[in-house]
């Protein structure tokens, strides 16, 4: 288990946070008087002063979960991110970097010389070297590769292997392995010989001589059970078990829904290979959410929230870009009806309140879809019921909601037939919002992907240029 | 540990939905056929024809863990869901009830005889009893609540005075505590006495007699080190101790820093009260990203697929008034300016341009911040130094965007004056967005209030109207 701090309260990292930022602070102010020569530089009275802030912050880090660490050089700025990453001890480089986000994480290790990334890396397991290897240059991992052993260089390439997003990735290789017919006693005895068990271990892994998986033994069963009893007798073989090439979805859901710390990984021939522990699973379930909510909003990545303006640009422009052309299309189909406009300038008014309408409602149906498809409770052939359901909702919204606008359009505007297709618009785009809502996931589910990019952006699309397209051609068909 | 099933695949309860489904039709039928009396009612052997599907989707529940079969509940059709709900051996209905959603929940609950929920509640643990108690009669609950000892009845009152988001609403009180001065062969020989550890059990508890926490002895130090050492030897006293009036989602946090499988629960005395499972927290963040997903479409709860339109209907209303309004009042904008409108109708096509890039643009800033707070990465004072940024953005995209836009728009409208205010207006519409993307956020932060709530909705609003004025505005003063 990695060293913890002494924390009464888990959020007591803010407090040191703000210390560490404190004591930048003044450094950079002493720094500041330095080089404006304020100070004298070559007393080494003076000296120690200049230094004494940063000591201060070293002694502090020094007492950090490297996990905090990571936390804090994430909420400072570029310019003191490398300071506080100079005063890092060096042995603890390889565990940070593992914590960090990605972009914090590509630009310090920009700022290393090759050596010292070899020499992070070699302190790292081949599981979270795996992870580690995209970022670093390619020369360092090939010295890397060189310094691990036979066995080693077996696990990193199967790491490697595997997509992000299959179970082979986020599985490590420390498994603790029994036979089937010893004594628990002797067990305990072959445990005494660790100097510590791996993370998370909460079952040993029974394997036979060439390594396949009989069954697992509990901590618990062996804690609990005479140590006279054989391993075999009180194994449980009806364990869930994964495949490297499992979809890491899956295996989370299969966490949560079993409770489960750790599960065996077994090739295509029941052979032990690795365990998925619980703690990479969260992790897992973190990223992934998290990289849900940023593509709704069109972000490809999570942004250092000090990422210079040029690093953000890059970040966001797609997504403007898809929806500059959508704009486009749904301010064409509005340019097709300038005639009906020119006549009735109170179009343009109400227009907007259609589609904005019709975008909300149809989101509504497309995450709830979304949702209900990634939890794998949507059977392909559901649509039909599905849509029926959906055009309920939209009917009734329609009618409300559309009515009470054509009551409003009639009192701004004093015409009761202006009110009559702002309602039969509202209710009739209402319901194109609801068969799209449901259209669009179905369809990228039957074809294969996923159903939650890009769903946002379509019926939005979709709900504008129709909006527009309903209420102007109503208009022009019924008003003009 | 509960029963799992043998499964070779995570994701095999795929084909065991599909075969519950497949005999639910069958049974169907024959009940069709029956009610028409196109079969004998009476006769026996045709009755057992009846009843034979739903006898092999009882076996098939049997064998399955209550997870799996609140999972194919979720995903039938009500009235599918209430004929197996009636298969399911009444042991296994609280954890079963457990797993199921809010809705789904409430929906079986509605069906069952208060004499069946006294049944099903009275075999929960104390905190889990916490969790199902809001969905409970009354009279249900007070006839639990007598059948429970003193000590249980203390631990439900606990677990039910805390709101849901803090540590104490999601703890348990399984805790195993041994004491400091006893030899870890003692450990091990009152570790025997149990039938079975509790799940997540990764570490025992070492307290005084009065239950105060002294420091943790976890299952990898008790079973690597020789059984003559004292607990108080080995134990580790600079342990993450967590209170039950801590965040929910910081003690998340922590989890996923650390790494780690259970943490003890202390009151202010630091006196051993519960402790937090890996489990519980897998939950909490999965149910937690999954309202804040919905909320921003504006969906009050998780729906179940299958609600009726009354109750989906109730569940989005909400969110389509507010929309209503910011609509509305966009619209006014624009009636103000009709006038312009009616002397130059291009304006009413090229408007809803600078809206839409607006709220999508902002959209990305508030997203970007909401996370960064989320994270506790965001210092209140930063936001000086994240509007420059954003702003920063915004004139980058607002020249290179607004520009290609004002060419597009002399192109299509042949006024170059036309051009120069498209690309004023989308620059000055994005610089609006970043700045209302950052002060929304930072102050619900100041506030104290949840930043991600309504975020999207007020930016939306914000953009519409001020991106119609804004265009309106300047087309009026240059053009006209």
């Amino acid at each position: 288990m990695p060293e913890i701090e002494e924390r009464q309260h888990q959020d007591d990292i803010q407090p040191r946070l703000r210390e560490v930022q404190r004591l930048l602070a003044r450094h950079k102010l002493v720094e500041s008087l330095v080089s404006r020569q304020e100070m004298p530089r070559h007393n080494l009275v003076e000296n120690l002063v200049h230094r004494q802030h940063l000591t201060e912050v070293e002694r502090l880090l020094d007492h950090m979960h490297p996990a905090d660490i990571a936390y804090i050089l994430e909420a400072l700025p570029p310019d003191e991110r490398l300071i506080v990453w100079d005063l890092v001890k060096a042995e603890q480089d390889g565990e940070i970097l593992l914590e960090l986000s990605d972009p914090v994480r590509e630009s310090l290790i920009e700022t290393m010389h090759p050596d010292e990334l070899v020499a992070a890396a070699e302190k790292l397991d081949a599981d979270e070297l795996a992870d580690l290897a995209p970022d670093l240059p390619q020369e360092v991992m090939q010295d890397v590769f060189r310094s691990l052993d036979v066995e080693e260089r077996e696990q990193l390439r199967a790491a490697m292997s595997y997509e992000e997003h299959r179970v082979g990735a986020l599985m490590d290789f420390e498994m603790v392995t029994v036979r089937e017919d010893v004594s628990l006693e002797a067990v305990l005895r072959y445990l005494r010989l660790f100097e510590n068990l791996p993370d998370h271990t909460d079952q040993l892994f029974v394997v036979d001589r060439e390594d396949h998986l009989q069954g697992v033994l509990t901590l618990s069963r062996l804690l609990v059970n005479d140590p006279d009893v054989t391993v075999g007798q009180i194994m449980s073989s009806d364990m869930l078990t994964l495949q490297p090439t499992d979809e890491a979805e899956a295996a989370a859901q299969a966490f949560e829904r079993y409770d489960l710390v750790s599960a065996a990984v077994v090739d295509e021939h029941n052979k032990l290979v690795g365990r998925l522990t619980v703690n990479a699973v969260l992790d897992f379930i973190r990223e992934d959410t998290e990289t849900e909510i940023l593509a709704q909003a069109g972000l490809r990545e999570g942004e250092d929230i000090f990422a210079s303006v040029w690093d953000s640009v890059k970040n966001r422009w797609s997504w403007l870009a898809i929806n500059l052309v959508t704009a486009f299309i749904a301010s064409r189909v509005i340019g097709a009806f300038e005639g009906s406009i020119e006549k009735l300038v109170a179009l343009a008014a109400l227009m907007p309140i259609v589609a904005g309408i019709g975008g909300n409602s149809g989101n509504q149906t497309i995450t709830m879809i979304v949702r209900a498809i990634a939890l794998g409770q949507v059977a392909p052939d559901a649509a039909r019921k599905l849509l029926r359901k959906e055009l309920g909702v939209a009917l009734f919204n329609g009618i409300i909601w559309g009515s009470l606008l054509g009551i409003i359009a009639f009192w701004l505007y004093d015409s009761a037939l202006l009110g009559l297709v702002m309602t039969s618009a509202m209710t009739l785009n209402l319901m194109l919002a609801a068969t799209v809502g449901v259209a669009i996931p179905m369809t990228m589910q039957k074809i294969g992907r996923d159903p939650a990019l890009g769903s946002s952006v379509l019926i939005t699309a979709v709900t504008d240029s129709g909006g527009f397209f309903i209420f102007l051609g109503l208009a022009t068909l019924f008003l003009l």
